[in-house]
């Protein structure tokens, strides 16, 4: 019998540091995601087909409700300690189940199903139930937090930066505005890929051998009538091998890792605008927060960071997802380990979507920085519209003249603004432009395109689409849709 | 200038040895995963934008006409040389094209585009319009190639293997119609996300900064047109950085790589039951074939390992394409190489797809073994029966009385079969089974659920859905359908 | 304060199945791997530094025995509750020393160093003792396992097998002899690279800036012997940035996840010959086991199934150890999260070195299956050494020759040596060999090389070498080696 | 027969774009990594053997001549067309030299060699020779073009960065010699790997079951015969399956890999350190190069950028390489395909390198802004000193004192220096404290350790270590070492 442990204890930073000490995310996980979680899950699908089998009348009556006081004392330690004797964890729980009920009934429990049959399909809910009421709700509150400062920052214009230069500007929501529109996307295909998953009950090679000898007809009827239960449906043709086809759990696999990447790139970001010369964006400090052990006033990005190592930390593991739908024949089970990490994947995207959003909550804007990095450069800026507004009054090679004029001014230490008052070529060249673009050059911070209405667009219609509820809403007709169809 | 060479000088043992060397494919995929291709798409991009200038009034009447004449002189020879001289690939692009046109024109090209504008829409259309006509069908032609196969076996009983170790049975065809459905299935996802890939117009910054020069109500309809001429749409908010939102390209390479898994898992079976012990299948050989160089006599799945080792030199490289969601502000370049060998992977996995569909119809069966697989096994096989139909006749410990009545017939070195002719205990626990489920323990080979039903039904679905045409529907409506919505 | 929980609670199956429930596994990686070692051997070197404090005068002789007494008492609970209120990890476990001593001797606490100075020398102490203590002996157990079984076996003849396909014949042995020979070397690999781990004592950006304050002339001078109080050393020039230069841990996770890649070698060998027409191996079985839950007869290799399956969950995440190469700048923290996954990779390396001996030592083996296997071959093995034997006889074109003649007496369904009585011209061919190729072609069985003194070669080497106290030998002098000098 | 074609026409970029189009980089790389080197390392190795057979006296005298005549003629055209009529490589190329010599010594070529004694011990002489002759030199070069800087810069003051934000100063010099001893090491592991590749010619299956034939008493004697002629040595107990212990390839995979990983980490730094508000490098630009497509004025770090570009396309590849690492029994052809791919990965190590010491000797540095932004921090920097100051000055709470203080400076928009001055406070803390230490605290550009001194002696030491010649030596001297021992 394992003893009672403190996390520390354990070897998984997940369960030692940001799960096992974390009271909230404990009370948030445990349920979907912790061994016991899994156990629960597996009994959830033995009580379907318990439930199905005395609708079949293959049960008596009432077992159903027997088995629900039986499950109800069913404990991990029990399970674990009868595996341990016989070795084979999915009919150890059936056994601990079986002492619990009269012994007439005892040869209904996991009747015409194999391991796997379990196994898989209770995957399949715990995935669904987690995504729909843990996953997708954390997304949506990120979304919600990213939305709050886009709008709030719509019209503050930046610099943009292509290969870390100034380039040119945009706004800071419009910045946030295309990493909320990632997100969101993402989080609907996590919600889309999650109502996708499918359970199995077709036995120990698929064929519904076992079913059929007793509905010879059409075996694969009582697999639906099992798996609808739960909310559930087989995969569109019924066909399996021992477990469920891989693919469905693979595409759920990509949306979080995918997923997990858009929540990489926004923390990379936010830390980059958080650096010394940049300082853009900064956390916002506390009296008691130490920032360094060795330089008191040090205030590091460690809450963005965390974000993008556990993007390190857990993108490569989508190889052993591939690697699994690679099964021998009916299948082997060397994916069998291997698809027990998965609960820490999912975990990890969670703990990351929290975390950062907690961290962006907690960051102040420096608009003074801001300003004055969109200034440094409003020189340069101007060159590319100086270019499009030649080219569009007809010049005939405008990239050049362009790029000629502004070393020129580059060479005089002026902006082009500036030698266009002093030098008489550049201000012939200036005076021949249309006179909205003359606007955009003496004020390169108009030059921002559609950020600021595109911002609200994508605010609004996140808004809409974030909404808990309706992100659910692949989860809630499972089966109704098809992700290739 | 660089020379003509040998493909034996390059060093991609695809362009050495798979592509370079095959004439079929060599003319398969030139027009599309060829450097050159990659440029003409690029020249594509470039039309459809001087078009829609022409059709704005900002470039001359006739423009697009002398373009069209222009472009087709221009080499990539050229454009490498110009590339060479200024250091940019896309301006040497636009230099070439420019040195061909009359001067009062060139202003024109490449007006209001930022290099990604052309590069991350013309890759679009080019992935596009390479999966519409060459890797759907061929994938596709696998499909119709497994179908005949899986029809042709869908009541060859065959001993079904997990763990490697026999378990019940199925049939021939049904082990195929659940790689058909899986295949099928990774095909549409393909024609999905192909069909969901993005263009963009939206300049350096990806805010329509340049087109607001122009247009400054609607600046994005100028992107939504050009792209239409392209049969592409933006995302579906019109936000960007420089570069499109990366996911759509993740989509797409997560599709190529789950398939991938599946033509390994296909392959790895076919080789595994090619075993010398198996020997279910072989590989049809000829006279000039030689199976090893000192062993003249073998003939080995040499197709079946290549496409598992296709897998393996390719599966990994999806994670590049996780890292390449990240990009640091309004996009660094660091996805540039990287994404320039995505054309491997698309090739691979097209390659992968034809030989695996020549090495399936150069495969033979051999039902001879099969059905000495099968009977070795028979005793084994009436257990799962034999514990149901004891369960449903009322026995309290079917389970365990199965297994003792198996290990009995062991010790006697008896079928099940035969033990119940001879052992009175056994006799009587069969007699008191259901008649049907007598019969299924007397002939075990008829315990095959609904595997033949399943194999006909998996096999006319595809029929229809992997017609080429069919799967190209998801690719002809460019943005009528989304992915996540 | 986070509470006692059940091994069930947590979320990692490392922790909640393979090592929380294993009270061996439990008691053997505890004192190295948990969060609380990780703690421990921070506190580690905290002491070594004020002991080293204490030996220049900077800390009042005495302060290492407080300090020593101090530690003690500090948990784990109230350093995370630190951390909690100063979000601040190793700041968090200093005040908390503190705490438990006299005011006057608190300055000497952490003096000189920052975090990382802990944190990487921590680690390197950390692995290099797991490595001696637990990881090499565990290889160790299992070379000497499988030593016993290849001695055993070093002269029974068995097919050898090549893409599947029998190919010439060696002895069991001698195809346990080359795993041994691998894992061997790996072994010492793993040895080389724990020996080869380095810690740093540099301060924030490392270059000894704070310990130039004291000792101007020679700074990193104490670093040497603070460090060499735990048995370690700086990079061999004593530079770094924050942290140790990465690539010593790199190659430390490529010796482990290189030494996954041989034990999953070897479990898939394993299993594969268990398969049911080969049947060359056989899990030894106890009454009490479940093979199936459906199918009482199975007993499948799932212990080499889950060697196999943890090497695809783990042997990816060497991606993440390439990714914390890269650290911008003087380090970013991006390697913090990721770096603490680093001792999930180590247990399970040793647990599934663990298993795979168990599994092994758990293995019988089937004379009778292996003599039957290599029998259905004979006559093909033939083809090998009679295509030599007419090569050396001088025959101009042996391998067609060869080839022809194994045709022959296939197409009369006969053995070669059978045709070679019958058929004069075979009779001929054959008459021209010397004698001793004539009689391995009448007995193909002792065409085997060199495969038993070979065996026994390897077994006595590794019998010396893999003895752990030879094993651990490049750890014991650390830093008087180097890899690559 | 396939058609000479240009370097647009195929798929590789590596091929199309970076080798095919320089005509330096294809001069070096063509002789050892093109699939005509390949071929011709193949055709080397069958030259030793028949050298051996020869000095032997099993084929006869002048057979080596004639054979080296022979192979002149053969090209990889007549070697594809043959293998397209069999079906074998190996054996294609066999047959292809047969041809061109007397049938009486035909017999002799290939003898007792199966495809992988050639193809494994080819590669083992190819890489070797790469190393050698191209890579080890590119990586010199690179270390010698790093030298050249960080000497010139040892001095030059830079504040150093952890998290992005600035932390304590270091030397330009420094922050380079970090690098360079990074990357000497890993060329030293690049060479001990290389040297380290062994070569086999023992057979279908290992055992020297072919030599023994001619050799009973000890046949692996003539397999260390062959080796020697081409400078190598089969694995220690000269074990193997049919294929070479994959573990001394993956070890050199891994040099490589992880010399990548420091080549990606230079560039980060470099391009960072070029973003505009940093702006202490810069890439040197001429004229004619252009910056952005539409934004003329901008020089992009893209050599920086394509260096980690490279990066994130090759090292998940090293995946492979660990997959590779299992081969069923005595081998499948499941790495067949894969390690084809090899030459890809060693081809893009040398190209980064390469490119990366281009861009290195590109850059400026841009001393001004080095000054101004250690002094935007000057405030900051003196907090570790003086926390670590008034420890050793025998402070009670050094950290809180030393951070209280930094506060009141901030509050009142002072430098602490300017704090002391008037902050009665300050100034007493400041007056308690050793004379050079108020000195750095005055001047905090002194804060620097001993990065300068470190500087030198680093680049001393790689000036030695870094001489190809030298570096080549763990090379010349093929066996004599042990990685391992």
């Amino acid at each position: 019998m394992p003893e009672n442990r403190r996390p520390f204890d354990y070897l998984s930073p997940l369960d030692a540091r940001y799960y096992g000490t974390d009271t909230e995310l404990y009370a948030a996980l445990h349920p979907y995601l912790s061994e016991d979680a899994t156990l629960a899950y597996r009994i959830k699908v033995e009580q379907a087909l318990i439930a199905e089998l005395e609708a079949s009348g293959l049960a008596p009556a009432g077992t159903s409700a027997q088995m629900a006081e039986a499950v109800r004392a069913v404990t991990a330690e029990e399970v674990y300690a009868e595996e341990r004797r016989i070795r084979h964890d999915v009919r150890a729980l059936v056994n601990c189940i079986c002492a619990r009920l009269p012994e007439d009934v005892r040869g209904c429990v996991h009747l015409f199903a194999t391991s796997y049959d379990i196994v898989d399909t209770a995957r399949a809910v715990q995935m669904r139930d987690f995504a729909r009421h843990v996953l997708l709700p954390d997304l949506s509150a990120l979304g919600v937090t990213m939305i709050g400062m886009a709008r709030a920052q719509a019209t503050t214009v930046q610099i943009g930066r292509t290969h870390g230069r100034h380039a040119e500007p945009i706004t800071v929501g419009y910045w946030l505005a295309n990493h909320i529109d990632r997100l969101g996307q993402r989080a609907e295909m996590v919600a889309l890929t999650a109502g996708h998953l499918r359970g199995k009950f077709s036995g120990a090679v698929g064929a519904h051998n076992q079913l059929a000898l007793q509905w010879p007809a059409d075996p694969a009827e009582f697999e639906r009538r099992v798996l609808q239960r739960l909310g559930l449906r087989p995969s569109d043709r019924a066909v399996a091998t021992q477990i469920v086809q891989p693919e469905f759990l693979t595409d759920f696999g990509h949306a979080l890792v995918s997923t997990l990447g858009v929540l990489a790139n926004i923390a990379d970001d936010f830390r980059h605008l958080m650096r010394s010369e940049i300082d853009e964006l900064a956390q916002r400090t506390d009296r008691t927060q130490v920032g360094s052990s060795t330089m008191p006033h040090k205030v590091n990005p460690v809450n963005f960071e965390n974000v993008k190592s556990l993007w390190k930390a857990f993108v490569p593991r989508m190889v052993t997802l591939y690697m699994d739908q690679i099964s021998e024949h009916q299948r082997d089970l060397t994916n069998s380990a291997s698809s027990r990490f998965f609960n820490e994947l999912v975990a990890a995207v969670d703990y990351a979507a929290r975390r950062l959003r907690a961290a962006i909550a907690d960051t102040d804007i420096n608009p003074q920085a801001i300003e004055r990095n969109l200034r440094a450069s409003s020189a340069w800026i101007i060159a590319e519209p100086l270019y499009i507004a030649l080219a569009l009054s007809g010049h005939t090679d405008p990239y050049e003249t362009s790029r000629e004029l502004i070393e020129r001014a580059v060479g005089q230490s002026k902006s082009l603004a500036e030698l266009v008052r002093t030098d008489p070529d550049a201000r012939r060249l200036v005076d021949g432009l249309e006179p909205q673009h003359q606007a955009v050059i003496l004020d390169p911070s108009i030059y921002v395109g559609d950020a600021a209405q595109r911002t609200h667009l994508v605010c609004e219609v996140w808004e809409e689409r974030l909404e808990p509820a309706r992100l659910g809403a692949a989860l809630r007709r499972p089966g109704d849709h098809t992700l290739v169809a």
